[in-house]
């Protein structure tokens, strides 16, 4: 299954985790599994996949700030005379292009404060998100 | 499977590769499996897994200093007014919530100077970390 | 399956889309699969795997120099009075030791800019890749 997310800012954390469990249920309706990893796949190179606190939204713009300063807009990178947006590529290597999250009963076992965030780093943009389930044994 | 960590400092890299190797065996014989992934998930938000140099124990010092280095552990933070641990959050970020390592003939194939390690950033805890197997083909 | 990648340099962003290709479609030949995750496993503590912007190297060049900037060479590390590559194990802790890619019809579904990379950290060395597939539901 692919579903889309719109960011609507350059950078933003957005929280996904409804929309995920959403489409999940959709995902595990269709099949015949009680339990086994759901799994995400981001496309793209200026946005990632993190889970990571949710439940206070300041945690998100922390992210932001931090990244900033340890991975300034410009600063003399090469991509920049071909596309203007290198901070973006480096700050998503710093993270997952896949997130795996166990599921049983249906449900999906994630700890009591996390949450599911895409990261966009060069919005606004349409991000599309492929999702798969994966059996586990035992 | 589920397996908990005691953890005791407040930030700490704990070594977890013959723990993970003792259940590993455990869930082995209880399946029908000669090879596969073992599948961990970690489900907090201010710890996380890594895979890395564990026959030194110095290179976790220098990650734990290098880490404080560009992360402090008080810099504004806004998470920092609702509770006191923004740091740990953002490190823990920068780390996997999963860890996907084949295994074949009943062993884990980690490299020769790879363990497995809990990152703890906001201890002392007691940690879970799930334990699963999923099948590869060929 | 393992495949070998021979890096030059002592650090290096080796871009290994076109050789996973060529064993990930032996491996499917092999296989009687469609569709699933093909999962690359890094045995190494000094180099990772990174899916990132490809069409434009000069991506890797930023990603190289701001990973000094941040992890600079020598920095006091105590793993470098063992072995004097601390920078490289601190360097690849940022990173993944495995990657997930979905396949679909025989293809791999990464992103029109995606590629796959080997990050070498201390080289030149002979580095290892395991390459599985995992089947999913759906």
């Amino acid at each position: 299954m692919i579903f889309t997310v719109e960011t609507s800012k350059s950078q933003e954390v957005v929280n996904i985790t409804n929309l995920v469990r959403l489409y999940f249920k959709e995902l595990l309706s269709s099949s015949n599994m009680s339990e086994g990893f759901l799994v995400l796949y981001n496309p793209h190179t200026t946005s990632s996949l993190l889970i990571n606190e949710g439940s206070d939204a300041s945690v998100s713009k922390d992210l932001i700030n931090t990244l900033n300063r340890l991975i300034p807009f410009h600063n003399n990178y090469f991509h920049d005379k071909v596309d203007n947006n290198a901070h973006a590529h480096l700050k998503s290597s710093l993270f997952n292009s896949n997130l795996m999250i166990p599921f049983s009963d249906g449900r999906l076992l994630l700890g009591t404060w996390q949450s599911i965030f895409l990261l966009e780093f060069d919005g606004p943009r349409t991000r599309k998100i492929y999702m798969h389930l994966v059996p586990y044994t035992i």
